[in-house]
């Protein structure tokens, strides 16, 4: 039964690139107001993709923001259900002109696909609709019971997806949610993902003045609210790396002795990890290897800051205002609330007198971590055993997906992560692309694990 | 003789605010290289006024950048000569949003015109080449001789001053050199300054990655180069306001007694200064009153930074690169070249080694101080009493005019420094202004200050 469906799956390789690009082609920016049609079209292009492949019940769910798209086919009695999560919304694209090739105009090269999106999550959703697509073709039905779920906020906090759960509790009702929005370890390596890290992202707005000032006639008598943001900065990490927010490795869950064998023992290099990222060298927290630095503990960053004359040239201003975007990344058993207030109350602390300071908290999302012996692993192994025809390893995922918490506590599901990115596919920056041959052999490999659910 | 050039002054006041409205409307912002037509307009029309008031041998000077403009009434003989320099090239506009006018649509409100350079030069050019022309008008000629140098980069460096300078000695040969191009004490306080700070002008670009990355699969792993940019900027200036540059303040003439005693004289008063800008408090150096901070103390800002996202909402990146444009206010004995080397140097030993960074010098002006006791400053006290009915005050300015030091250099020739601006001006900010009491009683006194260095 399964050589049926396999044999089309290698048939169809051609038509599912064709339509992964056309999924790309849409500029779903979920961050950009601008964008909203386009959030629309991408919405109805998912619809249309299940209607078309024979899904049941499909709609698209309105919210107090961007539409989500549900569809299912349930007609698998007696077999265990699964919910697929994905997102069909992308980040933003600047800096636009660091791309090659324009990041809404899909481009094949070096056995990849470039393009906004195209790994994170669209190609990614798309392979399991395409599994789907091929036990439906090949048998007219499937060997379990299959929901979507494709929302259209991921990049922008999924403020309007716990509402949405909630008001549909008994329609995403499921054994089991699977979601494909992480990466893979390494190409030829298919992963298992049994955690995440959280998130907590701030603006900080500091105002100094009323308006712009010369520098000179007034250098001197006043303080920079730049300066004075970089000094906040500054004081959020120490030289070392290690993060100054009193209280805030208070809840970090430690690694346990066989979790760090298990990363001691994935083949990752550190010259050539840097190598990659083209840095000068690698930098983090004393006592932590890169893998565990990324995966378990938490970092800070900033992800922008402007203020003051950005343009050619030289002008001569003591800016009025200075403002910098700061986010955190959790790890069990740190909470967004919690960071959230440590983060207010040592920002206060830390600001100096001669400036104000304004703090949003832009978004936030919970860490996550499931039991690394969970039985269902093994099924899972096996599918991309025979997908990728090597075994596979399990890891942990420095990213966020907020949601796998809440689908977790209001589903009472367990989550599985399967990742088909790989690390240097530059999700959220310039070129983002997608491995075809993992796109490929996802697909395969989701259609495997159906088959393997139902046999169970 | 002056009677009849001071009614034709008052006469004509209203006209006087019509050509400062056509001169500012010409939108001549030099360190925009798409403006370079609205330059050469605008060099064109300060020409063409010197030609239609009487005044010889005007010329467009080229120069490797924005062009010059020359003009000279030298049939005085026996007669002292005046160089009056100005520039007609005005600061960039941004951030455009928060001009109540459009900057280059002048708008007169309270008693005040409204436009970018109204009072950065081209208020003050202009107040001289009306007082120049009611001369002419009323006598047909002049009391001295007068030679005016207008140029067009001063608001990005002046570089091409020099050179020019040196190709034209003899043309610009003078027994005193005027500029005004900067501020009185306060209203009603006509003041005339003599010593000015000068500048070091810095572009620090700072390199993480090949690329951006994802801060949830990268955050930890790698420095980010907006968190290290914002450590060097810190590492420039203590908690308490002073530089941490070592070896900058080595060449700091020391404040003598009598300058700070007329300084602390002047009615300067901190809260008002404070309020007026809307700080919420004043910062600076320890140990020195706001005056001297920003007249006769070196200080660092920071004039821009950007690096990462700076859109609508969030974007979970870690920023490739990051960049600052950085200056400093230098005071007698510091040179340009000598605090470059410092700096240099300097950011070289607290620039992490995990980050690439790259230095540009975007310009440096020397300061300026000239002998407080000047007997040429009595003419000046005597022509501005005359022209705005008060006694006016020794001070002196915390911006830079980097070519006074040239002229000195140069042409051998004592420089004086008059400004009819007043502090609150926006000059290099939204919102620039002129005080058109100030304008018109600049024209008045400039006419009685011809007359009166005839007699001298």
């Amino acid at each position: 039964m399964i050589r049926k469906i396999t044999e089309l799956i290698e048939k169809n390789e051609n038509r599912y690139l064709e339509e992964l690009k056309e999924f790309v082609r849409i500029p779903s920016i979920s961050a950009d107001p601008k964008k909203s049609e386009s959030m629309i079209k991408c919405a109805m292009w998912v619809k249309k993709q299940m209607d078309v492949m024979g899904m049941e019940n499909t709609e698209i769910i309105e919210t107090e923001g961007h539409p989500s798209v549900y569809g299912e086919w349930c007609r698998a009695e007696g077999k265990p259900t699964i919910l697929i999560y994905g997102h069909y919304d992308v980040q933003p694209v600047d800096p636009v002109e660091l791309w090659d090739s324009p990041p809404f105009e899909p481009t094949v090269k070096n056995g990849g696909l470039y393009g906004r999106g195209a790994v994170d999550d669209k190609g990614q959703i798309l392979l399991h609709m395409k599994a789907v697509e091929a036990h439906l073709q090949a048998e007219g039905k499937l060997p379990i019971n299959i929901k979507f779920l494709i929302e259209g906020e991921e990049e922008v906090g999924s403020e309007n997806l716990v509402p949405l759960i909630k008001d549909n509790l008994e329609k995403l009702q499921s054994d089991l949610i699977l979601i494909s929005d992480s990466s893979m370890f390494a190409k030829g390596m298919p992963s298992i993902c049994y955690g995440l890290r959280g998130i907590s992202y701030f603006e900080l707005r500091v105002r100094g003045t009323n308006g712009d000032l010369h520098s000179g006639s007034f250098g001197g008598a006043v303080i920079n609210p730049a300066n004075a943001l970089a000094r906040i900065i500054t004081k959020l990490k120490d030289e070392k790396g290690r993060i100054l927010i009193p209280g805030l490795y208070d809840d970090v869950l430690p690694l346990s002795d066989e979790e760090r064998r298990v990363f001691a023992d994935l083949p990752h290099d550190d010259e050539k990890y840097r190598k990659m990222l083209g840095a000068p060298e690698l930098f983090g927290e004393e006592g932590y290897s890169t893998l565990e630095r990324v995966w378990a503990r938490p970092s800070l960053d900033v992800n922008g800051i402007i203020s003051g004359y950005t343009g050619e040239g030289a002008k001569t201003v003591i800016p009025a205002k200075a403002s910098a975007k700061i986010s955190l990344r959790l790890v069990p058993n740190q909470t967004p609330e919690r960071v959230e207030e440590l983060f207010r109350k040592y920002i206060k602390e830390i600001t100096p007198p001669s400036v104000e300071v304004e703090i949003e908290s832009l978004h936030g999302g919970m860490p996550y971590i499931s039991p690394i012996d969970n039985p269902i692993f093994d099924v899972v192994r096996e599918a991309l055993k025979n997908g990728f025809k090597a075994d596979s390893v399990t890891i942990r995922e420095g990213g966020s997906i907020p949601i796998v918490t809440d689908f977790k506590e209001l589903l009472k599901s367990p989550v599985i992560l399967i990742g088909f990115g790989l690390p240097d596919e530059n999700a959220h920056a310039p070129n983002e692309w997608i491995d075809l041959e993992n796109y490929q052999k996802g697909i395969l490999s989701m259609a495997y694990l159906y088959e393997g659910l139902a046999e169970r």
